[in-house]
């Protein structure tokens, strides 16, 4: 329901309005302040604003802000300002930005933290990138069994407020294993002295600090859950996930799956965050493999000389020939690998693939042949295609010529069709089996072998077809 | 932390064994329990299946059931068995799955519901799919500002169960409008007696029924939401979209732009709902239209045949042309459309995207050509690719030959790749430009158009060199 309000930011620093800079802070969403603060070119601008306000507000700010302008505004500040800013992020959050920095930076920063919170943050810099370890945190409430409704509330009412949630209660016993969970909800629904085991859900999901971000997201999606416990190698619990994490990571898996199939390696940070070179560096190793790859086309096309030679309009429909198999495939490749990543399909699915497939290509490679025949048919009548051809324009035996090319490209697409569809959900399925991202046996890798097998196809035809007659 | 238990679903209906099927539902999570029910092969089973537990559980598994089984399952049941499925729902459920019903079903079924619940679903149904209308729940809690944390807890308590969430509360005046929020959490934070209109929060975004999923998921993304209002025409509360649904809508989103870079219409349902024949309706009519427009390709071979047949080895170099411009330029098209679906870029920054894209273009160009320049060098030194040629294999007149086709090719590579890659990130933004879905500006259209490019770059450098010469 907010305005950005005039005037500009770096206007107001200029002139030093300290009073309008906070009122600013007031009426603007902080992630959208967060947008002008790195919009500003002097870091010094940046820090001014940051004196401005309340520890607790820069911490949040500061949570928003690009990894660039993070790092930058860190150089400036003093050993005092970082302990007042830590203390007021949560340590997951810090722990994302440490994983971003600079070895030195990171080094002075964690000696600035006390020692408790230093375990902490080190704990979650352990987890590899992509596991649930790394995005849990560590902020939640734990309750004994024991306790009654009010004993709970006393506890979230003292100490709720520097947790990440406290709409998820998690119940555990001496060892630190969890044994229930419950909500906020269960608490206001029950009076004061109700026993917390009688209310305590026995029957939940778990994840373990090394389940991938992609089984987690699963989880989410099909138990509907908001928050998921994470549970280290001895199945204590370690940290919880919350629905609101999960949200930017099925964005980051789906954006990863985008590129992988249009071959470009995952880049770690936003389009705006990478630059040339770095996109080049994750595009380049794609564009050559695949045209060291497509050689093998080359290669045939040139062992074919003579027949391009002696009915030269063949040539013409290479193009055609190769894009259509291409886009075929690739279509199965999308439909195959996309139902794998959001978990519909599996490699158990394997045999009902094929079939449904097998039905798919058969169907859709009939249709193209036809009418291939009949639009070459009439782009050779209507000589928008020329061929040299030694009978009369359009007497009996020039017909039967155009019916004999339009029928070679035509039968040509129906075997390359049809092969294209089944190749391009059998890859992503082999992908799969061998332990690789489905998203690698992506449409320019197909397309590169589609290439060849609708060459070879059609030079195989023609060959027989021009020797015959 | 359930497994499946033995012995399968089937074995127990055929036993009659209601004992186990109860027992079954205690223990295994209920959308699990679908997935079995799902498989069942004959509808009267699946109903004995329901006939066993309660119907607050039957309402529950049946909005996990696929659309196919939830129809098969209401053409059986009676309308008492309607009525107290329908009272067990929530309405949002309710409008989900009547969308895919027949109009016959459909009716059946609004003729089983009271007057008010029939007002509700119809309201749903009303909104077209894909605005906020369309994912929102009417159910939640509203309380008026003047109540005490005492008084909205009693309202909670009473009330709350039926509701899809009572993590969020609303407050509204006397007119219906929205004028604050606040969360379960406020009222266990503060003593009973404290007035609502000093908890709540009045900086709140909200949402029209009729702004787009997408921009919803924005919101929620960019501030963390875990709940949305969303407002009529007259901007009075009407419904909440809660943080659960916008998961599947984002993965929902991703998948649609997956399918659609692959050149196929979105699907309405999953891979595994939808038939072979439907798959080929969403994908024929872009193999067909492609095939059309890439008869320009075809042409423009067509028009230089003189210049092949004079040169035959030029025409084994085609593929590897067409598909290098068409990687590099889809490479382009995926950063930039995923840049705009994720919200990071927007038509704003088009001076920003080209001057980055004019960058990397150059670079991805010039390491392609050197990079090309020298594997068709060894192609043709090694013979792998074999030309004619008028004087002595390795003299000085043959190797100038051998340069003279790879310099051909390499300089065709330079200047198609800089096309492609500035043309694959500007088609993205024209689509925006003129309101297209970007990812309609998608890898197959823009092969197709690259590949005519491409081929038209190679034949003028051709022609030009060899008459040069």
């Amino acid at each position: 329901m907010n305005n950005k309000t005039d005037p500009s930011l770096p206007f107001l620093i200029r002139d030093k309005n300290i009073q309008l800079i906070r009122q600013r802070f007031d009426l603007v969403p902080l992630v959208d302040l967060a947008d002008e603060v790195d919009a500003l070119e002097d870091p010094k601008d940046i820090l001014f604003v940051f004196k401005t306000c309340s520890n607790a507000v820069t911490a949040e700010l500061f949570s928003y802000l690009s990894s660039l302008t993070q790092e930058r505004l860190l150089q400036l500040f003093t050993d005092k300002q970082i302990v007042d800013l830590l203390n007021h992020s949560y340590s997951d959050d810090v722990a994302d930005f440490l994983g971003e920095l600079p070895a030195n930076l990171v080094q002075r920063i964690l000696k600035n933290v006390d020692a408790s919170y230093r375990d902490e943050i080190n704990q979650l810099l352990r987890y590899k990138e992509g596991t649930a370890g790394s995005i849990m945190t560590p902020e939640y409430i734990t309750l004994s069994k024991d306790a009654s409704v009010d004993t709970a509330l006393t506890k979230i009412r003292k100490i709720g407020r520097e947790k990440e949630t406290i709409q998820s209660l998690f119940v555990i016993d001496s060892k630190r294993y969890l044994i229930g969970i419950l909500t906020l909800e269960d608490l206001v629904y029950h009076s004061g002295d109700t026993s917390l085991s009688s209310l305590m859900s026995d029957d939940f999901q778990t994840c373990h600090v090394h389940t991938t971000q992609d089984d987690v997201v699963n989880l989410f999606k099909r138990y509907n859950l908001t928050v998921l416990p994470v549970l280290n190698e001895t199945n204590r619990l370690v940290g919880i996930i919350t629905i609101d994490d999960v949200l930017h990571v099925i964005e980051d898996i789906a954006s990863e799956d985008i590129l992988k199939m249009a071959a470009i390696n995952p880049l770690k940070d936003d389009y705006k965050a990478t630059s040339s070179w770095m996109i080049t560096k994750k595009s380049i190793p794609w564009i050559l493999g695949l045209m060291m790859i497509g050689s093998i086309s080359t290669f045939a096309i040139n062992q074919f000389e003579s027949t391009f030679q002696s009915v030269i309009v063949l040539t013409a429909f290479i193009p055609m020939i190769m894009n259509t198999g291409g886009n075929a495939g690739n279509q199965s490749v999308a439909l195959i690998t996309r139902a794998l990543a959001t978990h519909e399909l599996s490699l158990k699915d394997i045999l009902y693939i094929i079939k449904k497939e097998f039905t798919t290509a058969t169907i859709m490679a009939i249709t193209t042949a036809f009418f291939a025949f009949i639009w070459i048919g009439i782009l050779l009548t209507t000589q928008f295609i020329r061929f040299e051809n030694i009978t009369v324009l359009y007497s009996l035996a020039w017909f039967s010529s155009v019916a004999q090319v339009s029928g070679l490209v035509a039968s040509t697409l129906l075997l390359s069709v049809f092969v294209a569809k089944l190749l391009g959900s059998l890859l992503p399925l082999l992908a799969v089996k061998i332990k690789k991202d489905p998203a690698i046996m992506s449409s320019p890798f197909l397309t590169t072998i589609m290439d060849f097998t609708s060459l070879i196809i059609y030079f195989l035809f023609a060959n027989y077809l021009f020797n015959f007659f």
